[in-house]
């Protein structure tokens, strides 16, 4: 998926809206947690029930790996069951020497049909290029994340920038905004005004919206840009709105709630 | 398994060599490849012929997941086939907020029989912890790694350190030499002398002897401690010395050198 397509499905719905799915078993309604393949009957019924609200669905590798092979197949599964009008991101956090990140790359974009991978930038140009060298696919690097270990490595400072912002502006130079984004987490909004004077263009994935306790009104005012420039998404509290029998009925409810407010902020 | 167990296995074979099974459909011998499940064959015969003369094998994922599903399974297989006295190396390299890498740490420690996982770094704690709170179990994380693209972030100057030295410093206090190691890149071998100043007790994973051009010399004399302290990684060099049908005894026959070197570098 191009950035034209990407666009025009934000511009159309009205939303910049990305789905997390991280499913977990422990954790689908009890009525499901019989079913043969759960996770991909879950996985379904939600995407059913959001599609209209959302143009990205983020697949979170780790709770699906925790499976083993199982949940490798409903990996697989559900990839291939998301509507190819969405971007499909794999939140799988990957990065390795050249030669390892090119596998990396062919599992993800060859093997697997998805449009988008995560990678974390520690290793260097190497290590994210083999990904970016895939046409109308996109590399989303790791800037400024959620969690409280933000302030470990990515907030100290190097010489005149923090490392984030360090990471920022030399990774924008190895792609363009039309193959490169960045993940920024929503509960470091005020650090996006910062952000945008270093990369104005790009769009930036960002998650910790609902559970973890980012303002979507904040993202939106520091993060929008002509082009919306944004993917904010929700996971647990979208999938896991409901634990009753209604939990696809609750979460598309709230991925509307999401929609209606993110058309209010959109700028075009 | 822990360490003790580790340092004797290292005693007795004199070698603390780790086997890298970054195995790559196209790069096994053509007589394997119609084989029906090549892959694990192939990494069968290498476990078999090199198992006397090293301690440890070190699963590269990337190989594997870009195969899919059938990659799945034989990493599933060739982890289950390596001996309990060898260290189950998985070169991941994962790491994301703390619920997701506990999903991580549930993959590699859990669902599948691995002693030890590589980690990235940059999201800090948190993306650390889940790893080190499995008993007898290993998080080895990046400090300096191997490649060209470590002067791009790694190298880069925090003050009054080095990236990479911040890493290790900030780390090591998170963990202790029973449950945490470093990837530090062969390479690399004259910030050894450094590296052991900042953590001279730890357990060092070493890549990029053989073909990435590090020595066996070089990181012996700078990098060994009283208790060994280092695990020298080969792959490509070993499991690919021949491409004809002796590839298992020309696997064993490079093993073997690199026993017999490292016998006379071990201090004990």
């Amino acid at each position: 998926m191009n950035r034209n397509q990407l666009v025009k499905q934000i511009q159309e719905k009205r939303s910049f809206l990305c789905v997390g799915l991280d499913t977990d078993l422990t954790k689908i309604p009890n009525h499901l947690k019989n079913h043969p393949n759960a996770i991909v009957a879950f996985n379904k019924a939600i995407i059913d029930a959001t599609k209209d609200h959302c143009v990205s669905y983020k697949i979170n590798t780790a709770f699906y790996e925790a499976m083993g092979l199982k949940g490798w197949a409903a990996m697989e599964e559900t990839v291939q069951y998301i509507p190819d009008t969405h971007l499909k991101i794999a939140d799988a956090k990957r990065g390795d020497i050249g030669n390892t990140s090119s596998q990396y790359a062919k599992a993800f974009f060859e093997t697997l049909p998805f449009d988008a991978i995560t990678v974390a930038p520690y290793m260097g140009e190497d290590s994210i290029r083999p990904f970016l060298e895939y046409e109308h696919k996109w590399t989303i690097v790791l800037g400024l994340t959620s969690n409280k270990g933000a302030a470990d490595f990515e907030l100290q400072s190097t010489g005149n920038q923090l490392l984030y912002q360090k990471v920022l502006q030399t990774v924008a130079q190895w792609g363009n905004p039309n193959n490169l984004m960045f993940v920024v987490g929503a509960t470091q909004a005020t650090e996006l005004a910062i952000i945008r004077q270093i990369i104005p263009d790009h769009f930036l994935l960002v998650p910790g919206v609902g559970f973890q306790g980012g303002s979507l009104e904040e993202v939106s005012k520091y993060g929008l840009n002509q082009q919306c420039g944004l993917l904010v998404n929700a996971s647990r509290a979208i999938i896991y709105a409901s634990s009753g029998e209604n939990f696809a009925t609750e979460a598309k409810e709230i991925a509307q709630q999401y929609q209606t407010e993110m058309g209010q902020y959109l700028p075009m």
